[in-house]
């Protein structure tokens, strides 16, 4: 079980500052480009699932969300060694491509917690605490971490139904 | 695009023989173990379409066949480096476990063919000749080393589609 929430932020410089001042080091620097695909037969939308390529060599599935204020859910995920043949595969079985999100994320680690600070392409700046094993243990882990970083709004939108929504908005004006 | 045809032998020594009478190489000996999935919402076997994991490590879709006599079609597959996981997503996305195939096989190879000498549990022994590239060409290639080995009665059934029948057979006498 994965236990995670996100918090948009103004300044990625003042949020690092105090991750590290936390006690947190930093892992790593990385892209991730993320394709995500719609269900042949079920709308992902209404049932909060979503599948999704990232970089090319991964596949993700991501259950519903399962408590009321975290994006706690169930996960799946494979590394393959052909995207071309993964494509090949979703699309004859009826997957179609709905939307791309591309983020610059840096990884920072305390205890059994990850926090990244996103940049996301179109959307802004955000931070995301995690915990990935026991539910109760690991809400815990990620509570403290939030109340000591002052993340106190937590989204449960995916950075994909944001990114739709806004071209959604966009659509209508 | 895959050329492949198939046909039930009675002695596999006696093939074998013609096989290498012919001037074909043994390659290698493998146990295939072939888990089939049904779609969430679309008939495979109405659809004549195949998704199926082999020996817990590669993902294969096989489309509708493309012309009378062979069973040539469209094919994509991934290898993946978690059994459990790629299990997890196909059970997320509502696909069901409904068979599994187990053969030995022993392949060889002449020219750009492949001749495939199977013992499949619960159906017997088979061979199949098969070359992956541009249609006509390859059909030629099949046919010709089909006609040298006199073999004849092609089946388009898959192993799947032949032990799903006698499954039904037996659950109707």
């Amino acid at each position: 079980m994965e236990v995670e929430v996100k918090v948009r932020i103004d300044s990625p410089a003042e949020m690092e500052k105090s991750i590290v001042d936390m006690g947190a080091y930093f892992l790593k620097e990385v892209v991730e480009e993320d394709t995500y695909f719609s269900h042949p037969c079920r709308d992902f939308s209404t049932t909060d699932e979503a599948l999704r390529i990232r970089n090319g060599s991964s596949l993700t599935y991501k259950g519903p969300k399962v408590d009321m204020d975290t994006k706690s859910r169930e996960e799946h995920i494979v590394h393959f060694d052909s995207e071309m043949e993964m494509r090949g595969i979703l699309s004859a079985l009826g997957f179609r491509e709905v939307a791309r999100v591309r983020k610059r994320r840096r990884y920072y680690r305390i205890g059994d917690v990850t926090i990244s600070l996103d940049t996301v392409d179109h959307l802004g700046h955000f931070v995301e605490v995690e915990c990935i094993g026991e539910y109760g243990e690991c809400r815990e882990k990620v509570m403290e971490v939030c109340e000591k970083l002052h993340l106190k709004e937590f989204i449960r939108k995916s950075y994909l139904e944001l990114l739709l929504e806004k071209e959604n908005q966009r659509g209508t004006t």
